[in-house]
């Protein structure tokens, strides 16, 4: 399972630890280099002995979201390590203060992944508005015998519901791409009934009317800048698309869910912490919104099968699987070695 | 559960039967017509004999997909039936020669829920591609926990392949809408590594190239129509939606399975008897196709939890909602309404 590529040049070489299999092209890549490549060829997580060990006198570091990047592990490389990347858009596993504190660069994969997940955040969208979640129970229990098709059987709200308002928290290039893939659902861009977009971001720009005029002709559809409860208040379908960071950490709390309209959606395809779990099971049991679609939840992979929103039919659960696509996930590895050697 | 509402007028009062509930706001316009309501408002079909002995003197019938229009129901009815209109976009429950002869009129929604149900192709796409009944089931038995995030776990095809092959078993309306929409998530139209699409129709037509070059105009990438064995050879994705009769029964059987491509995955949103389950089941684990989605099946609703299909972890099974969200099935009350009036 680990493997050293053979020295060509001893005074060039540059030690480069990977954390995990990268998947067979990014990995023959990475060994027809003049580097020395120590990896963990596995498709589970290095014990931290190992990556302690190894990464003395490394250059570069490829990790994961799940591997922690902080001060033992940057002490343990030593003078030498000039970059960590990860393979990942969030750097949330980063200690950002020690790795900037020794000038160390990082690498992420914003780009790659863009088209996977917002595919997945228009999957959330369809599979709870339309209770696909209930839908499958019904067959797998060995229910459908008896529940015939009825006209009102398992109808949910409608994307072509008019002037439907699909809010984003957080609107970078996932967001757009998310919303161009759903104006493909609802009513005409152009028309009386046409949809709107609404989001939040961090802070307001000095040329915010501008900025959302732009987003308004790209879109074809009226775009724009709102505070954080007029996103609860207001949207059809939320789409949760921000960083996690300390502002970010359980905004969408108790207090935000009751805002929610009764027949809206949230999806959460970012990081698990910026949703409250136990807010958002009480929310969806009384009825303050129609269905939660979450690719990521607080307390991830540990989450047992009696979780509360496990359980709750009106909750899409997946283990995280926003950025599997082949593409994607390949596009990554490449990412990520080209980032280690650049 | 059985109303009547008020006579009027009695020399001008037709009897209409409708055999289900159709929603508040489609009943409560019948009520408040001029005509006589007999309606069973239940979500579940009324007893054949309740159905003989209230059609007698009928002159509008309102059915559903499971409510069978045959002989005995149009002599029950007798010579003062004029229409019968489904709620539904097929009418194979129709005995087509019995109304014929009888000169009774056929109404059906089709284009009320071609958005419904084109949601519901996509969504089956998604699921199917992304392997979101493998993702949910983990964690639905608890195994997340020892299911860490790797990087190829769960990783499936993507609908950004360059130069993807979109089939259509059928090119109706529904087939268009679900075009239209997964355009939204392929590479661009105008791209070097557009998609194309390919589909089948029950016969060429005279002018068949001129239709093609319509089409590829329309939908802004190429489309032509191909015979039923280029469909299954050529398609990364292969939706069925055509209707059910004499020669699209079992057309997607063992022959046509063994020559779809090894990543390429099936979609049936038409109706269950077009695919051979037990071909299907048996090409699922040969690895012929990478998965299937099913919103309809053979025998449904009696489907046991062990059919093999529900068993499948690379088969998605839906209880037929394809037509289930909240605006469709109104649409599709309000049509028979209109229709059964007209």
């Amino acid at each position: 399972m680990i493997k050293s590529s053979e020295s060509k040049s001893a005074s060039l070489k540059h030690k480069i630890v990977v954390c995990r299999d990268l998947g067979k092209e990014a990995m023959s890549l990475l060994y027809s280099s003049d580097h020395e490549i120590v990896a963990w060829e596995k498709d589970s997580p290095p014990p931290r002995k190992w990556v302690l060990e190894n990464v003395q006198g490394a250059s570069g570091i490829c990790v994961m979201m799940v591997d922690k990047v902080d001060e033992s592990l940057l002490d343990a490389a030593g003078p030498s390590l000039k970059v960590v990347s990860t393979f990942s858009v969030g750097y949330d596993h980063f200690d950002m203060a020690a790795v900037r504190a020794r000038n160390i660069r990082v690498g992420y994969t914003p780009n790659v992944l863009n088209d996977a997940v917002a595919d997945i955040a228009v999957l959330l969208v369809l599979m709870t508005m339309r209770r696909i979640g209930e839908a499958i129970q019904i067959v797998q229990e060995g229910r459908w015998p008896e529940t015939p098709w009825s006209p009102f059987l398992l109808t949910g709200p409608a994307l072509t519901k008019p002037s439907l308002t699909i809010g984003f928290l957080g609107f970078g290039r996932i967001s757009h791409c998310t919303l161009e893939r759903l104006l493909a659902f609802t009513q005409p861009r152009k028309s009386a009934h046409a949809p709107r977009c609404i989001y939040t971001s961090s802070r307001v720009r000095s040329n915010q009317q501008e900025i959302d005029n732009e987003y308004t002709e790209q879109f074809g559809i009226a775009t724009r800048r709102v505070e954080v409860d007029v996103l609860a208040r207001e949207s059809d379908i939320l789409i949760i698309l921000c960083s996690l960071n300390k502002d970010t950490k359980g905004m969408v709390n108790e207090a935000f869910l009751e805002k929610m309209k009764s027949d809206a959606v949230l999806i959460n395809v970012a990081r698990g912490p910026i949703v409250d779990s136990t807010a958002l099971a009480t929310a969806l049991e009384n009825g303050h919104l129609c269905g939660a679609g979450l690719d990521v939840i607080d307390g991830e992979p540990n989450i047992p099968r009696d979780h509360p929103l496990v359980l709750n039919p009106r909750c899409v659960v997946l283990p995280h699987v926003g950025s599997a696509s082949d593409m994607s996930r390949t596009g990554m590895a490449k990412l990520c070695k080209q980032q280690v050697y650049a």
